[in-house]
């Protein structure tokens, strides 16, 4: 999982998935650029399972968060590189709820039960999954919506191991944190974790698991 | 705040903003290939304010909130712009917490006293306001470290009007939320929100507030 090696930074030209968009506009009567990007909403599931007493969270390698906590070197010639024995895989570790892209034309409880089976594993029956609400994941450069689904699942739900899917090039890893442990885990903060998770798992202590804060 | 017109979508070449980076690396001994972006850091700050029992926001039109939220539409010349009549600009309106990214060498804290004063007014001392905890605004393509504080501020500290620095072409509106609301305007999704202000909310009312959930 977190065995990273041979890390190079090389142009980026025509990024097939960060598409900037211009857009000029006026606002109050003044002119404005600013530059942005169109992309996809998004489901994501705090599962928690009932048989064991776990919340169910996803662990995978984010480039994104590995080049955030890194410095990168030159070498002589200008190519960048990182630095691997100094800044090792698991920094680019993190712990998130299962999620995935709204890019079907299918109601959006469908697609989050299929993620729930690709990464997680389970098969999850409508009446197990509710919504919770619906936010923005972004404000400055990309801000699409995110809508949060609650899962209660049990062992009889898991039908397969999870982990993503392989031939896209997933890599994910199913761990499982004692429910009565979700806020020393959120607050733990050397495990990266995305701010959604801590709104998850406060959620989840305060309006279904009933325990002080 | 919300007079938006002339809304132009134009092409984004050498992006002074959006600057992706491509990484190459291998993974379990697989190789890979991962487009992303190196951002700042930033702070974030829940203000309460105990002299009128409010919680203090801000409000601003956001691009990228308004161009995830509209149809683009095309002319015959291939141009592109956003009918303002369909999607007028109050559809880019966000709430969310003071906050302001860490590009300045100095104490997070201060930045975040400074941001404060900027964008809501309030001369805060540095008594007066505590870390809460820090997480990840982003796993996909930015991946940023955002620290998020806590102040409680008084009228005294209100010294100035806030909304920004208009130098800079910020039009910040500084809005007060009852606290006794906090959870209604949290979960009211005709108001675009990012998730770091209903965690804030959340905590808020469960760690400071004590109000049950």
């Amino acid at each position: 999982m977190d065995d990273i090696n041979d890390v190079k930074i090389v142009a980026c030209e025509n990024s097939k998935y960060i598409k900037p968009l211009r857009l000029q506009y006026t606002q109050n009567g003044k002119k404005k650029i600013w530059d942005a990007m169109k992309v996809h909403d998004s489901v994501v599931v705090v599962v928690y399972n009932s048989s064991r007493d776990v919340l169910v969270l996803v662990r995978q390698f984010r480039p994104a968060i590995y080049i955030n906590s890194v410095e990168i070197s030159r070498l002589e010639d200008g190519s960048q590189y990182v630095d691997i024995g100094k800044y090792p895989g698991h920094l680019g570790l993190t712990y998130e709820f299962c999620a995935g892209i709204i890019d079907k034309d299918k109601p959006i409880l469908d697609i989050a039960r299929e993620e729930l089976l690709e990464e997680c594993g389970y098969a999850v029956p409508p009446e197990c999954i509710r919504r919770i609400t619906g936010f923005r994941t972004g404000v400055g450069t990309a801000g699409a919506r995110q809508e949060m689904f609650y899962a209660e699942v049990t062992d009889e739900m898991k039908v397969a191991a999870g982990g993503g899917i392989a031939d896209e090039g997933e890599m994910i890893d199913v761990v499982e944190i004692p429910a009565a442990d979700a806020l020393k885990f959120a607050y733990d903060e050397t495990i990266n974790k995305p701010v959604g998770v801590l709104y998850g798992l406060t959620w989840f202590m305060t309006s279904v698991y009933q325990k002080p804060v």
